[in-house]
């Protein structure tokens, strides 16, 4: 059955289109340097914020209006399955992600949960087969029920450490089953309220204990899936362990892990740590550890994750340099961890939102591959760095320099003449590329 | 004598010019909504961070190279002098703004200092004669020397409060000699390093007292300048008196000043204090109390004033929209409060600053006013509040409802339907306006 | 019958008690500077946060167990009431809070959730007669239902706003018919999520019709209570109206309604605001506009509101300067808007969370007395404003000065010579006072 | 010859003295849990807040009033060192820390800055025969000069790298020469403006490069001092790499040096990173890499590092807590890396700031050291986790378990019982601790 039937499925039209159920800037079939946009851009769609989710806050109950919400239990489950692939079909997108309790209601029983992840993953499974659309990861949800209140894998409670070790065996089953390309830990109660109560040393063990058996269990049947860790710097907790990258590799470093996992960064997860989400990109890169991303913004202005979609083009233009840079997302891709506004509450702003994404991130990958096809940034860098190619530098970088010959050429120096930074110039030029990105 | 020989006049050379010394969006005779770019945007360059600033940061020595630098003193104020009219003509930019002490060194004694003024102020007034530009606003500072090290017109030394009122006597009769549009107020010494040892009521009675003063002397001396108060939250105190446009004019109204100011609103000031810039530009417009702009942009990820030069095009677009419902700024004007950053040290740096700049708010105007022809925004407003247009909404409106008519109404009312506020669509649209502004 | 039967009454016993479960610091009938901690104090309980609230957090369930929640709807409803009363009885404390739906559920009309109110009101009334607790406000919860999406009295749709003022309607009878004190305004949806669909200028007008009607109907049916407004930034909202205290004054000012408000100070408002708890009582208390307070604290960190239970006792010690300062809280009180942690789930927190909070205030009380009895900062305040009491100083207060005579003076001076603000050294003594306050 | 004579040597005079120039909480020869007060707090004097500031902020000139400010260039650096040694013995401080230019001016060229500094070097160790006073660290300013506008060891210019390495090779000789027991690096530069002209991944290649030879230095030459790494999230860069011990460990365990280095932790910086102080020190604590403490505090609701001299209990509380857990702080001790305010510039100030300061740290101590002492928070934690030492939860601990194993446990489990985290009766404790620590 049909639950957006007034939609039609949403097509290219162009810049200057004014149907607002097209696509103005996300052409699919577009090459740019070489690939579809389809191919590079990995849209994946997020079953939780868009097929569950009923956009509650912290002072107000639900307003989303979903035709699927006359069902309960296993018949909502099964509407949802529906309803997804209808979205996904219409929205034309190549990839989703789910945690377990999106896609299936948890039972009594872990038994009885693992029976209807069952039912519903073969359903899921059977309507991917008439479908384009792939499974870009899943995950479980260990921080939802009142059990991880204190942790899951970092639990003080050997019992909520099983039962979230079993959950993730469970997710990593089903993640082969459907052809997962990526599996994805968001440790939304791997931190902590507050030290006085806690035991870091022990939770931060235990939570290297617990990946090491995820790794073993994946490698034990087979699952190829990368494995993903998702920073976040706090909410709920008052500190997540993986507070941004760089936290998250201290840690994989620590615990001999770093070859087995690579980072999903969130845009708005990067803003929370005082980051920008291109920092966050770039210092993945740079360390090998560019995963996948899930593409939303926060306002700069409020404290938490408003998991907004992304619109800014800034930031797409930003994060598309440091995925083109880095040869594309690989087994990765961008899913919009990002929902609706409380007040954009009809199915119709589902199809809005989601367009609003794709086109910033079109928007973003043309402007990324003009400035990378005109070497606009490499230029400046080249130019700026270029007296570690010869002299001194290039000693420094070949290892063949030490403080005392360090201190004979600085004691032969003049005035040391430094180049500006250029900054306004440079933004002035991003803004002229985007301004006329679409002017041809 | 010449400063910036090396640097000719910057003119309008279109989107795709290579030339980095040229303006691509910023066309001074282009008529936008039927006047020119320059009548509407009414750009001033700030004497002190243009002229003066040397860069300093709070952890670094200054850095810029400024040719006029070669002078002290007097001599060095004269030059600037020369230096300033140089740039302003080469940059052709109608206004200009500056505090007391960025044009002459202050003397030993207040009369020195007067004396210092006064001969600079000729030496201004006569390059005025033959420039086009003119003084959008002048004030004093009245923040850096340490004799207002607890303030100026809220200090708790009687005799700094007598020293900061001749300061701005001074002010306000310079202001009238050049021909100022405006005279400006920013208390960056009014407020509090603390609580602890402050006499809040004291120092805003006192504060209101000065601001009468400064009113009746401008009317005996005939200055017919708009009064302008700029709020900042904090920084160099810990609280600002003037925190944001809100708290200033609960001020102006507390002491019977609002009909004799208006606010000048900078950017950076707003994000400091938790508002987006456009917001206190709305909330100052519905109040009458828009008077001016300090354009600048602040990095939302710094909690300190940065002053960078604007270049997000959101915010300009977003700034302009205001401007424009306003009606235009009137006698105000947008004063770049905006330095180089400390690594764009050299003189071609405060061209390219001015040029990114000056074009960010060409284009915002543009989108701006093509949002306003084709009342994108209007539209959207005037629909979901056409309820107040019509039956109970009107008798609310037109004050003939009260608590007994409204239960009535809304006893008898079934479900309650609201429409979606669809921002995610709206961010679309005006992406869509950005892309295509320079498409044709 | 019981909810809590395992508790005993919660009694004084003195700072070195190592009973949990009895007050260390808070002795009710301990007098302080003349009345009684409770007389002063006059502490109230959140209804909303101790006996409904379930503890979810927005990516976790609600983890509360509360032994009421066995029974739904009405039951519940009235479990609630006995549960409460038993708890004031047991906590001793002589003030309760609430919203109308916090003590009876909605029903599916308007009629219906106010015959719900009227059988739990009289059954609250009932309660109150054999207990000592008193009502210090009432207020409705004009934010959580999804009607109010778009707002209450600010929303676009004036159904909304009709139905909005038919609740307050009956939060003040039910206010009236309870004997309450005070009522409360909170505007959590008085805000708006985004200005680019918003009519800023339209809702503050209606605002302040909503609260001009409110005045006179208050008047009408002779309720006395005092009227208070609750400033908060932001969340649920992007921005609400009543940002701080300043703003809210403004506001009152701008629609005359200044006279018929005071301001409910909420510190963990305050602190998301960009201010301390302090500034914000200090700052309505020289404008004569303290009126009571949410006696809660925020997390510096974290960028929501935590609402955690207050146990800094600087911030206490604080708060109760400036309440003593005001001469008490006159009708006003010291609610406890306040939230157990999620990870504090069990009857008993409560207990231990309001017993932290009470003697905290405690604490802070009997700190604060002591500094006002030794002057401590009043004298430093009169020392530094003395320049105020004589010669220019005492001119410029009296209104005998312009800006002729003050130049003249100014003209005069040699150096002027500021004192030291000596902050360091009165941090010093606030130690000292808080470290030795039950050292007797 | 004597610049403090005015002042008397600071004593002990306990909890009740009204004397503001006598210590009140620290008793340098008192124990706490079997060793004296100043072999466990290690008090430094920071010379550049002391002896150099002027207390020049963003918006205002100096304001400090220091007796040496008569003299100029090498006069006023020996004043200073005569000012310090009188200063210390006045203050009874067993350590200073210093950076290069700090006790000596910089010459036109390197090797004349070394003069400078053999001349400065070898009075200091002159007067440091006499004192009690010793190094805790010194360190180079690689920061304020113009030449490192654009990084030292992560600059783009080779120049600036050798120049850098040639100021740190001076360093630790002269580390080496005055006995100093740790050798510090602060990355004031070394970091970025904007990733837009940046190449991190060279930059990051040579700061590791840069602290091989660094360590290498020192092994030739035998000094044996612990380094030190400083983190700091931004200011005076828009992001400095080693933003917070985790991003440091990240970096020193990718570069191989997590041997050679610990961390200096300032309290106002990991609260510029979104932490608290105490969070750092565990962090460090918990990886053995907790190395030195710079003691101040920031203001919550301000964004810039405000170096305020440290006075809040509960941060001093907390942070000797991690302190006394970490076995003291081997060679490192705690530096006042604090200013007084703008405000406070008379020379009496300095003193009344380093007791607030080392007052605050004793009462700290003293209440730490009562918890530990009756193992408030070791039970809590001991009871919380102990389901890790007995059946499923051992196994875990001890390598025994897989997903397997733990998915049978959990198939296995009724219904997961969790203890209340019971946060704020922990709080209460806390204030209890600190309320009676001084009352016997």
């Amino acid at each position: 059955m049909a639950y957006l039937k007034e939609m039609n499925k949403i097509t290219y039209e162009g810049p200057k289109s004014t149907n607002p159920l097209a696509f103005k800037f996300y052409n699919p079939d577009e090459k740019v340097g070489g690939k579809t946009m389809e191919e590079i851009l990995r849209f994946g769609v997020a079953y939780w914020h868009t097929f569950t989710e009923d956009l509650t806050d912290p002072f107000g109950a639900g307003t989303a209006i979903r035709p699927w919400d006359t069902y309960k239990g296993m018949d909502l489950a099964k509407a949802r399955v529906e309803a997804a692939f209808e979205f996904f079909e219409k929205l034309n997108v190549p990839y989703f992600c789910f945690h377990d309790v999106d896609i299936a209601p948890e039972g009594d029983t872990l038994a009885e949960s693992n029976r209807n992840l069952d039912t519903i993953v073969a359903m899921i499974k059977e309507y991917m087969k008439d479908s384009k659309t792939k499974l870009l990861w899943n995950t479980v949800n260990n921080f939802t029920h009142p059990r991880f209140v204190h942790g899951a894998g970092s639990s003080n409670n050997a019992d909520v450490f099983a039962y979230a070790a079993a959950k993730v065996k469970k997710g990593l089953e089903i993640g082969k089953e459907l052809g997962a390309e990526n599996y994805v830990f968001w440790g939304g109660r791997e931190g902590y309220e507050t030290l006085l109560n806690t035991d870091m040393k022990l939770e931060l063990d235990n939570l290297g204990r617990f990946f090491h058996m995820a790794v073993d269990y994946a490698k034990e049947i087979a699952f190829e899936a990368q494995f993903l860790i998702e920073p976040k710097p706090k909410e709920p907790t008052s500190h997540q362990y993986d507070f941004d990258v760089a936290s998250g590799y201290a840690f994989l470093q620590n615990y001999d892990l770093q070859d087995h996992f690579k980072f999903n960064i969130e845009a708005n997860h990067a803003t929370l740590a005082g980051h920008t989400f291109e920092h966050e990109l770039h210092y993945a890169r740079i360390h090998n550890m560019l995963g996948s991303v899930d593409a939303n913004q926060g306002h700069p202005l409020l404290g938490w994750d408003t998991d907004e979609f992304p619109t800014d083009l800034y930031s797409t233009t930003l994060a598309m340099y440091e995925i083109l840079k880095n040869g594309g997302l690989g087994r990765g891709g961008l899913n919009f961890d990002a929902k609706v506004r409380r007040g954009s509450f009809v199915p119709e702003d589902l199809f809005h939102a989601h367009i609003a994404g794709m086109d910033s991130f079109a928007v973003g990958l043309k402007v990324a591959q003009r400035l990378i096809d005109d070497k606009v940034l490499e230029n400046v860098v080249e130019d700026r760095y270029s007296s570690y190619k010869e002299g001194i530098g290039r000693d420094i970088v070949e290892g063949k320099a030490d403080f005392h010959k360090l201190e004979e050429h600085a004691l032969g120096l003049k005035e040391i003449r430094n180049e500006s930074g250029k900054l306004e110039r440079i933004k002035a030029i991003i803004n002229q590329y985007l301004l006329t990105a679409f002017a041809e």
